[in-house]
């Protein structure tokens, strides 16, 4: 059975998965810099592993596995619109295509929920964008069907991810909590009341770089 | 310098301090169900300490030391009502007397803020408790004269160190972040869009409970 997966999805101490005034030059917003700098040495491993061509970018620690945890048995991907752009509203034409350029990190079809129709969009290295208005559940049963087998994960943002906990859709949340105050923005857990119902924390773990890695899994 | 300090403030994952319907059964409502269990090792080491009569109630461990720091060079304590207890709106009669039986573990003057006056009532062991209408500023000053050098520490609930914390009155904000869902209750970092210019976050730590240690302290 595929499950729907969401990993290094990263909250400040205070709780906001984004901060205000998302946009180009800022796409998680102000007041939360420096939330995915623990992202950054398995992101530098491997540019490293590509760059000598033997392809070796493991690291050791808890923050490269929840890293690659990610990647790990994924058929297709789902995230909301502000985490594919920062366009807002109508498409004023085609012309955005991501924020990763033509060959995205994904490698399979990806769901973008938008309440604004656009053809899907097909890229180099097999990932093609699909843009849906379509329920939480009616994304994720296309997505399944996409995956072939293999596990759906979920993106961002954080209005995604609260969207598809709020129906119980997610099967496991892996949570990276960093040591920074952002004050306002995009709470994560807001107007989850029948959470602790559905969900409970497995675990926090410690991970290298002074975040602390939180596992939500289904009761 | 007279500092204030919280010490041993836990909340949940999803940023509850207190969840629902605080009453005599349950002081800190419900949904919160183990949140201070972490302290339980400490508590109990104590009580086993003072059984047999040797004092020795240390233990080695981070979650002991964070239990401990709160005791620490403290000369006065400051508090909300209903961190004194369950009863809201005006005082029936003066039965009430804390949650801590007839010797409470503070040995110094506390300082219960509530729209209610009523007269100081002195406990056995040092504690007298005195009921003061006032703001966050004025009460820290009369805590901080009766601390006689020490520094002050602030209790809860959620709400009164929400009040401290939005003047910029707390000097060190020590948190404990217990692997447990809420869902609902009283959020501590509610409406403090401020905080992060006055506050970082100096480490995350992991305690042996299962439980992350987190000090907010002045920029």
């Amino acid at each position: 059975m595929a499950r729907l997966r969401v990993h290094a999805f990263t909250i400040t101490l205070d709780g906001f998965g984004a901060g205000v005034d998302q946009r180009l030059d800022a796409p998680f917003g102000d007041g939360v810099e420096g939330l995915h700098d623990w992202m950054e040495p398995s992101f530098s491993r491997r540019r490293r592993g590509a760059e000598l061509d033997h392809g070796d970018s493991r690291g050791t620690g808890v923050d490269d596995a929840a890293f690659r945890a990610g990647e790990e048995n994924v058929g297709a991907t789902i995230m909301g619109r502000n985490m594919f752009g920062p366009v807002r509203g109508a498409w004023p034409d085609e012309s955005w295509r991501g924020w990763w350029g033509e060959d995205p990190p994904y490698h399979h079809d990806v769901f973008v929920l938008t309440h604004h129709a656009r053809p899907s969009l097909p890229m180099d290295g097999g990932t093609t964008f699909h843009f849906l208005e379509a329920t939480p559940e009616e994304v994720l049963a296309r997505a399944t069907e996409a995956a072939g087998g293999k596990d759906v994960r979920l993106g961002g943002g954080v209005a995604t991810v609260r969207a598809f906990l709020a129906e119980g859709l997610v099967d496991e949340l892996d949570l990276v909590v960093a040591p920074i105050l952002a004050g306002a923005g995009e709470r994560l857990f807001e107007g989850l009341r029948d959470l602790p119902a559905g969900y409970r924390v497995d675990a926090l773990t410690p991970g290298e770089s002074g975040v602390v890695h939180a596992r939500v899994v289904r009761r």
